[in-house]
């Protein structure tokens, strides 16, 4: 690591259609110097979330990532120098680091985190992935025991924590995947009871095969047709928990934009309620305890999915979005 | 009234298309003799809702009216004879009591009420209309001061409550309306801030222009296009409150199912949630309470359209579903 450069990746141009490789340039500028009340960081880990590809086509709960800037992304990172109290080189934190080397940022934008071995679980199951899945399938979905829960892009980083924790908590659990392969490994390796794969035959056929009774709840991963197909089969107060809609993302937005139906939703008391999981940082710790606790106890397997190399990310997000990754996807980056 | 013969509307065909006053027959039947535990109920005065028409299509959160059967309607009645401890003549229930003139029921499906006068804010202000736009509004759609609450059909039975609550609590109200008419009265009348035709002209920009920030709390009627034009328009952390979905329920229900945005959805946090009255029968005295102390204030005012004679509900069921009453429609039997 060359310690007089910071090494960027910028978005060079919004995409119209299918993100790709060539919609992104590396580019070389000095490391910054942090302002008081900020802190130098060096990006260790960079997260890669189907949302990256969301914030490309304009403003949600962030800002639009505009082209000619760096791309953007969340990450860990390790304090070189502290401008601001309460911080020391060597601490660690998760912000939004962007894909780059260094980056300075008010100490007021970063979240300091515990050290753990190995240092990926901060991104996946102590980070966004296994928080996301937390927050969403228990504060929104509130399981119960014997209740079916379906979830789609099962395979996926949220998908492999909300049908792991579902099990704990009682549920029957269907995952929704893009292959015959990762169906299988879903139910042999991390215990679902049964999954379907969505490109193959008629969705609908095969969900009211695995759940002939219909599904308490749905956390949606991905929009589009599935999302139609689930609602339509909810039971009497059914929830649909709406965390992203990767579906639509890479690309035009147009058909993204399911049905429901209202009259279903009053007879059978149905909620869809969406949430990010920064909605639930008051409940950060309790998540925490619970998520390290089913993971030391082995009742949660991490699922993990590291690439090396910052010159890596542009390709590795593109292969998010068409689903190549198993569990959490990230970025080593030194 | 002759007190030997019991007038009963029958549904003779379950409608494929728009319902008819043809689709009914009168008929005679002998007055029903109570069994032990049931009552013999004298009907008053029976509710028209647009839920009557949804209950011909399928069982719902109640079984279907089938072709044959009595017609199936909400109403108020007095107890001419009891077989039930706890009940006696002259009492009056609130029940299903069906398009006729008397009715035997067991005595757990009947709630006893209150009598007031006039009779017919049994089923207005502190009935279905009064008591589904306040659970509606208050417990799921959680207004808070300043917001604004659009809600359709809003010159309805639920929709004048609707509004009128809302804007004790201190809401911007905006109502949906299919004349310039009706529209003109919520404003003068009823105290709404402003009110839009939904047959002229383009929904959504007409929406925009009466709200340019965006909706708070939609509570929904009607479902179908309005939904998907007021689901568009939506804050950060807007609820949709799903009453009923009237639009769909009057002929055959393909084209019924608005689009959802779920990427949405999640960035807008988006709530929708569907409720029946039911619902919320724990908290029914709470309701009756506020709901009195504010008739009784002058700050709701109760709209009421009351036909008159058992031989008037088809014609006053299929004008509802026309949108031809204002206020709570129901028919005074005798």
């Amino acid at each position: 690591m060359n310690r007089t450069i910071n090494r960027q990746i910028i978005l060079s141009v919004v995409p119209k259609g299918k993100l790709s490789v060539h919609d992104f340039k590396m580019r070389e500028a000095p490391i910054p110097i942090p302002n008081e009340g900020e802190l130098l960081l060096n990006v260790r880990l960079v997260s890669l979330d189907a949302a990256n590809r969301a914030w490309m086509h304009r403003e949600t709960y962030r800002a639009a990532v505009e082209a000619g800037n760096v791309m953007d992304g969340y990450g860990i990172a390790e304090v070189v120098d502290s401008k601001a109290t309460g911080f020391a080189p060597g601490d660690l934190v998760f912000t939004t680091t962007g894909w780059q080397d260094y980056i300075a940022v008010p100490a007021s934008n970063v979240t300091k985190v515990e050290r753990v071995d190995p240092l990926t679980h901060l991104l996946s199951a102590y980070g966004i992935a296994g928080r996301t899945a937390y927050h969403g399938l228990l504060s929104i979905g509130q399981p119960r025991e014997g209740e079916t829960v379906v979830v789609s892009a099962a395979a996926g980083s949220v998908g492999t924590f909300v049908g792991q924790i579902a099990k704990i908590k009682g549920c029957r659990v269907i995952g929704i995947a893009g292959s015959a392969e990762k169906c299988g490994w879903l139910v042999r390796e991390l215990g679902f009871d049964d999954a379907v794969n969505y490109k193959e035959g008629d969705l609908t056929k095969a969900l009211k095969a695995a759940s002939p009774a219909g599904i308490d709840i749905y956390f949606d991963n991905v929009g589009g047709t599935t999302f139609e197909v689930c609602a339509s089969q909810m039971k009497l107060h059914g929830r649909i928990v709406c965390c992203g809609a990767v579906s639509s993302y890479d690309g035009d937005l147009s058909d993204a934009r399911p049905r429901v139906n209202p009259s279903q939703i009053v007879v059978k008391r149905l909620m869809v309620k969406g949430f990010i999981m920064s909605d639930f940082n008051a409940e950060r710790n309790l998540a925490l305890a619970d998520l390290k606790a089913w993971v030391m106890a082995g009742r949660i397997k991490v699922i993990e999915d590291v690439c090396d190399g910052l010159e890596s990310l542009p390709a590795a997000l593109v292969g998010l979005l068409a689903g190549e990754n198993r569990g959490k996807r990230m970025v080593r980056v030194q």
